[in-house]
Parts: C-alpha cells; sequence; structure tokens
C-alpha cells in the first residue's frame, strides 16, 4: 500500500490507552490476591494496542473530539481476556504470548480460567463508565456495551476461537471456511472497535456501519498476516512461538493460498476497508496509517 | 424452622423458567454446533431453579404484577455457568452433576470453558430483553443488568470459586475466612436474584437492599446445607459426587462446627432473613417456604 501522504502520530494514543488500562488494573474491586494478579498481569501485557486505536481514530473520524481512551481500554481488555484463554493448555496451549510467559504458565490455570472470565464484565463496566462520563454519553451507553458484548460473545471473537480449535488437525480445505472463522475470531472485535469509535462520536448509523465493515475487512487482513508470520518470523520477532499452526495442524492463508497469494488477499481486503471508508468520507490520514500498519507489521 | 402456615405453590414458577430457559436455548444466535451444544447442554440441566424463584418470589413481594421468568431464566444461566466451570478439570474436577455427566463430560474441555463464557453475554442480553419489555422497564434495564453481572464477576461468584479452589487442602481454619468464600460464591448470586426482583417491581431502594440481604443470608445457609449434604448423603441422591469436599481436603462448615452445629448456623442465617424481610413487610409466604426449602432439601 502508498505510504500516508502526511506523517500521522497516533503513538500519543497508545500511551493513553495505556494509562487507562494502568489505571483500570490500580482500581479492581476487592477480590482474592490470586484473582487480582491474573487480572492485572493479562492486562498489563505489552500489546501493539491495534484494537484500542482503532476506537480512537474511528471516533475522531466521525467528528468526535473528546478522551475515548476509557473505551478503548475496555476494548483492549475483552482482547487481552480472549488471548489468555486462547493461550491455555485446552485451548492452544501457549506457553509464550506478547515476550513474556502466557497467563496461565505466569499464574495457573484456574486462575487464568477465572480472570478471563472476570474480565468480561470489567470490561463492560470500564466502557460504561468511560461513556457514560462522555458530554450526552448516557443514551449511547448501552448500544455500545451490547455491541462489545456481542462481538466479545459467542457468535463473535470466542466462537470463533472455538470453531479455530476444532478445525485444527483437520486439513486446510477451503479459504470460505477459513475466512468465516477468521472473520469470527479477529474480525468481530476490531468491526467492534470501530462501530463503537463511531458510535461514541454520535455518528449516524451508515457511518457506524462503514466504519464496522473497515474493521472488519482490516480484521481478517490482520488474522492472514498473522497466518504469514507465524511462517515467515521466528519466536524472538513474534513474541510468541512461531510455526505454532503447522504444528497444530491449522487451517491457514498461506497453506491455502502460498506467502505471496495470503500477501495480496491482505492488501486487497485493507485496500477494501479503506474504500468504504472514502465512500464515507471517514477515511482520516490515521485510519489509513492503521490500515497500513496491519500490512507492513512485523510482529 | 415452623412450617408455612399456608400451603404454598410455586411449582408454576419453576415451569415457567424452564420454559423460558428453553426458549432462549431455542433461539441462540448463529454458532459453532459444538458450541451451540454445550451452551444447551450446560443450561437445561435438571436443576431447583431456586435462584430463578427467588427472582419471581420476590418480585411478587415487591409488589410486581407481570411475568419476570425470563428475567429468572437469565440468573439461572448465570448459574449454569458457573456449575459447568466449577466442574472443569482445572477447578473441583467433577464427573457428575444434576445427576447426568458435567459438561465437559459430555461436550469436552475446551467447548466448556468457551461455552462457560458466552453464556454470559447471553444471560445479559435475556435479562435486558426481559426487563426491556416490561412496562416501563427500559429505564430499569441498565442497573439490573449491572447488578447481575457484578454478582456474576470477580468480586462476587466467580472470585469465590477461585478462592474457593484455592482453600483446598489448607486446613479448615476461620470460620470467618469460609463464610467469606461461601458468601462469595454463593450468596453474591443469590443476594443479587432477590434485588433484582426488587428492581424489576420497581421497589424502593430500602427495600431492594433488605431483599439482598434476604438473599445474602439465604445463600449462606443454602452453602451451609450443602457443606452438610455432601457428608451426609450418598451420590444418587445428591446427583453429583457426595464426599467431594473431604476428598479436596476443603473447609467444610461440618469440619468447623459438626454436622448439628452447622445445620444450627444454616437455620439461625434462615431466620435472620426472614427477619430482615419481615421488618419491610416484604416477608410473603413464598419468600418463607423458599427459606425452608433451602433448610430442608435434601438434595
Amino acid at each position: 500500500m502508498a505510504e500516508p501522504m502526511f506523517a500521522v502520530d497516533i503513538a500519543p494514543d497508545r500511551s493513553d490507552i495505556d494509562a487507562a488500562i494502568a489505571k483500570l488494573c490500580d482500581s479492581l474491586p476487592p477480590l482474592p490476591s490470586r484473582l487480582a494478579e491474573a487480572i492485572r498481569y493479562t492486562l498489563r501485557g505489552p500489546g501493539k494496542r491495534l484494537r484500542g486505536m482503532l476506537v480512537t481514530t474511528s471516533y475522531r473520524a466521525a467528528g468526535g473530539g473528546g478522551d475515548v481512551s476509557g473505551l478503548a481500554a475496555a476494548v483492549e481488555m475483552l482482547h487481552a481476556y480472549s488471548l489468555a484463554h486462547d493461550d491455555l493448555p485446552c485451548m492452544d496451549d501457549d506457553e509464550m504470548r506478547r515476550g513474556r510467559a502466557t497467563t496461565h504458565k505466569a499464574c495457573g490455570v484456574p486462575a487464568t480460567v477465572v480472570a478471563g472470565v472476570a474480565i468480561i464484565p470489567l470490561a463492560a463496566r470500564a466502557a460504561a463508565d468511560a461513556v457514560g462520563g462522555m458530554h450526552r454519553g448516557a443514551p449511547r451507553v448501552a448500544p455500545i456495551v451490547a455491541t462489545l458484548m456481542q462481538a466479545a460473545g459467542a457468535s463473535g471473537m470466542i466462537g470463533g476461537q472455538l470453531q479455530d480449535l476444532i478445525a485444527e488437525n483437520t486439513p486446510a480445505d477451503s479459504l470460505e471456511k477459513l475466512e468465516r472463522i477468521h472473520r469470527a475470531k479477529t474480525g468481530a472485535l476490531m468491526a467492534a472497535s470501530c462501530k463503537v469509535g463511531g458510535m461514541a462520536a454520535d455518528a449516524p448509523d451508515t457511518s457506524v456501519q462503514a466504519l464496522g465493515s473497515f474493521g472488519a475487512d482490516l480484521g481478517l487482513a490482520f488474522q492472514i498476516v498473522d497466518d504469514v508470520l507465524d511462517v515467515t518470523s521466528s519466536s524472538a520477532e513474534l513474541g510468541k512461538t512461531a510455526g505454532r499452526d503447522a504444528e497444530l495442524g491449522k487451517s491457514t492463508y498461506p497453506a491455502l493460498l502460498g506467502v505471496d497469494g495470503a500477501m495480496d488477499r491482505a492488501i486487497a481486503l485493507a485496500r477494501q476497508g479503506c474504500r468504504t471508508l472514502n465512500e464515507h468520507n471517514l477515511l482520516s490520514q490515521e485510519l489509513r496509517h492503521l490500515a497500513d500498519l496491519v500490512i507492513t507489521r512485523t510482529h
């Protein structure tokens, strides 16, 4: 993809999101210490904060002028929970993530199961607090929380996780099936990130849908690049175990299309997402920059 | 406890709740089939529906005249999820529950982990739909859903589960600590059941608090009786593995107070709960009957 015409600096968003996550970790309700530790360990893991930045940049693209770092943090909480559960021994059984031990290796399996579940209502509360505290935010709380919960739920992220797991050790067959899994597993939360950004800015429904469509396409592109990096990178570069997909016998895009074919598909999806935004006058430099990052990232 | 002065028939409530659960199972969103199966298996397990009946009877005691079986079903969904996760190999590792194989024995561990998590937003949605559909229910949706989620969350039910697990294989030491665990694990959701019943009836805050206090006391009484039954009953009578607490080296009330001492404590708690309700003119025959059932139940 072409470089953005102007330099775009979204690093401050990332710092704000990290600060919001740190604040949430410091103000957990009274909890058993092992549970609080596992929640904090899960939430504080370093990360790209891509989903959170999709919230903040979608919010601004839709005309929002306030601070939505709390809402972005809520999305990152849901993402962090999904990673912790995805790495469980009964799921993908991974020991390394984001350059450090996975939550279950550091805090034990039971605390990880419970912490993961506990994060969902904490994220719902964080989103409700963030939106409810905005100017005329109250009526937007319920639809925004519902959108996030649906994306995180059975028909979204965690449904995709289980489909992904079931697909292990079955031959990489149809691209259509793989796309359905990836769209649920990764696309649903990315689409929701963009949608709630627009909803928080009180954007019209057509804009919210366009942002959601962009996020869904970008989510699938992200997952395709993930598949590619799993083949082409080392564990040190990724901060997680490389070559894991092949080890688990998973269907992947490079297995079906080859590395180049997979990358072509990812680029086409990112372009398609940007085109949708452009048609709705929502393609900001920032959102285009995030689309670029998804394609050019190396970890 | 004394028998209620008049016969009370709450069996229709139970049928309504079962019907509401069945309807929810029939109208799940499109999901991977293994996930849908595990969700249905978990939700459809036979049960006393005590928590659901605390919702319906608290609602009526607070003056409600409509149908809250959908809200009661939402509470039962949260309870069912907690049982499925509690029985996981990484938690209490149980194979039998409610007279049948536990969810992870029937549907596998990964599907059980994911189904459990998936049930939380489904329950939130079911509660929101039930309350939102009531006459002037809309403003009550958010506080009712928040109350349920908090009870199910880290500082409530699942926090208690983890504390309970951590307490395994440590000597039964202080009654205070055990009470704190039991109140979180069982009391939080029972208190919330009573509270949301009152909230759905638009009861004043003092009444909601009194109902919550009754539910919390009854929840602790319930858990004490659970501990007693684990010692005194057979697996066939319980529908789950008897003697499991001792096997797991858990602190229990009978271990600390003896069977009679434990039952005395349970009865005192149920009386205390009823007294609180009576002081607020909320002690209906139905609620007194449920308090009796908690003490006299044999499984």
